[in-house]
């Protein structure tokens, strides 16, 4: 088991990586504070791991809620939901939540564990690679707005993030490629001899072969660990995280949040992230021409959907958190392993590069 | 005009307290960071203070949203109310949300603006003498659920508080009533000599005496912005700021939140506290009659509602936030000035006080 230490404000909290971790009652229980535990899941999370997981907490408290699967359930009316169940089965301030499942419990969740009580003990167990390399870590929560995507939200670390890479086992390959497109992120925006890594491990991390996985998902989390550590409430450099993120929120907006998995949405906006890194001067094509070569090797998706129109992507990112006063906000790379804000870019300028 | 600080974790944030500071237009533009504004605020006050209020902001985009009166309207809808208008005006990160109104505005709005994009600038401005003496300093922001107050929430000081003394001139005499209960509060927990001055200064008070008002929000102020200074998360004596309030929110609950302003519960709920605090042999029925006369002067109520039956209440402090595993918790009088948290209190211990 490897562990890594993230320093929130607040608290520094670890991250563990391993195997069989679901079902480390000693590794749990450490951060089970009262007598109450209170576990939100997901139908398709719930049916593999949720009956074994309860037996955990043997002899406490412990209540469960299971939510439907997808990102159109990351919504105020399921954070609703968690609340009510806590309040009607009784839960105190000392209760502690356990995220258990993917990014959207993890950021539903750990909103409810912020906004209950004005805040209580919080576990993230992340199970699909995407929440493992990235949104379990940092802090961040959040539910959609019906007109964009992590509007409504808190800084809210959990107590700490067990990672259990047994839990991959059962993931759809859909989901693992969706997760691949994260780690790639942080390969482009920190680490040139991470991104040669992958280029040449591409064939073993889509056999799911151990060793390749354990350090993809361990290197990716050192990076973003480092990252919100130095910069836990984005003043600086967290933006970068949000490489490709400008773009890909649109589409997913745009498409109702049912469409793309999020991780698809995220590749596709690194490939116009990357050509607008070379519109402005910054990177050569050929940069580019990797990175969609790495995303298509690992069966993710490069291109904007048909569905939706330029006029409508422009339009929906002058809604993104990251639209300043000036203009369009985004990040690009000023050369692999290296990210930079840009701001002031021009509606005109996006529309040239989502044509190409 | 005096000026307090308050240290939170994560920023420093001054009190303005003075005459005439809704129309101080440098001081209020000091903390517009960007150039959009949004006001919350409720009918009767919008009918008062909006559109003169508004002026200050000419030429930076401001918004409005004027909510209906009352602790009935601090929920979830109100607050999503706020979101989707902050949504369709195109309100940016960088956006500054100001409070304008009482206790539940303020609350509401806090709540609003800490997840709003996962947090934006806010300004409290209070309007009620109950708000500019306690809901406004501090940083906790809440809406209710239908079974208990403030149980969804957030920790989030604003940027600044900003009391103008002239805006309770236009303020009912029950809501001035029900501003002094959390004086009292503060006089009881923290500081015998202004309890005494308390006594002593009743009829000015109630008369509105300029010298004598300002002197009881300065120290009130004081008292409560050194208490949250040293414990911003409740890990300690912040909690005696609940001095009476485990009683309050369960007959706030109970009534439906439209028959008792918060203050008169709080009132209640002292006297309850009192009687709690002789029962456990800390203080004298004499201390508690002291107490009871000082908020009856003062037009506030010292007796249970009718319509709440006994065991109705206990039940309902069941929910409070404060009870713990082991049992109902309360804040008790050690002596006049000095609080004490008690835990453990017996739900027939807690029957006992209310029949007497």
């Amino acid at each position: 088991m490897h562990t890594l230490t993230i320093i929130a404000s607040n608290h520094t909290y670890p991250i563990y990586i391993g195997r069989g971790l679901l079902a480390n009652q000693a590794l749990l229980n450490q951060y089970i504070v009262g007598n109450q535990v209170f576990v939100v899941t997901n139908e398709t999370v719930a049916k593999l791991y949720l009956p074994l997981f309860l037996t955990n907490f043997d002899g406490k408290q412990c209540d469960y809620i299971v939510l439907p699967d997808g990102e159109a359930y990351k919504n105020i009316a399921n954070w609703s939901k968690i609340i009510d169940a806590l309040m009607s089965k009784k839960h105190r301030r000392s209760t502690t939540i356990i995220a258990l499942g993917g990014g959207v419990i993890g950021d539903l969740t750990g909103f409810a564990a912020a906004c209950y009580q004005r805040g209580v003990n919080f576990l993230q167990i992340p199970t699909t690679l995407l929440a493992q390399v990235d949104s379990s870590i940092g802090g961040k929560t959040a539910v959609n707005h019906p007109d964009a995507k992590n509007m409504i939200g808190a800084f809210y670390p959990p107590q700490a993030v067990i990672i259990d890479i047994d839990a991959l086992k059962t993931l759809p390959k859909r989901e693992l490629a969706a997760g691949y497109a994260e780690i790639i992120k942080h390969a482009l925006i920190a680490d040139p001899e991470f991104f040669a890594w992958l280029e040449k491990n591409q064939q073993q991390l889509l056999n799911l072969e151990a060793d390749s996985l354990e350090k993809a998902i361990l290197r990716s989390c050192e990076i973003k660990a480092a990252i919100v550590g130095r910069d836990e409430f984005e003043q600086g450099e967290r933006a970068f995280l949000n490489f490709g993120h400008t773009f890909a929120h649109a589409l997913e907006a745009l498409t109702g949040y049912n469409t793309l998995l999020h991780g698809e949405a995220v590749a596709i906006g690194m490939v116009m992230a990357c050509r607008l890194s070379v519109e402005l001067g910054y990177i050569s094509p050929t940069m580019t021409e990797r990175v969609l070569a790495l995303l298509s090797a690992l069966d993710l998706p490069v291109s904007l959907p048909v569905v939706c129109s330029i006029e409508q992507i422009v339009n929906e990112m002058q809604h993104d958190k990251k639209a300043t006063d000036a203009g369009l906000r985004f990040i690009v790379l000023e050369q692999l392993g290296k990210a930079k804000i840009v701001e002031n870019i021009s509606t005109q300028q996006v529309r040239t590069i989502l044509k190409t």
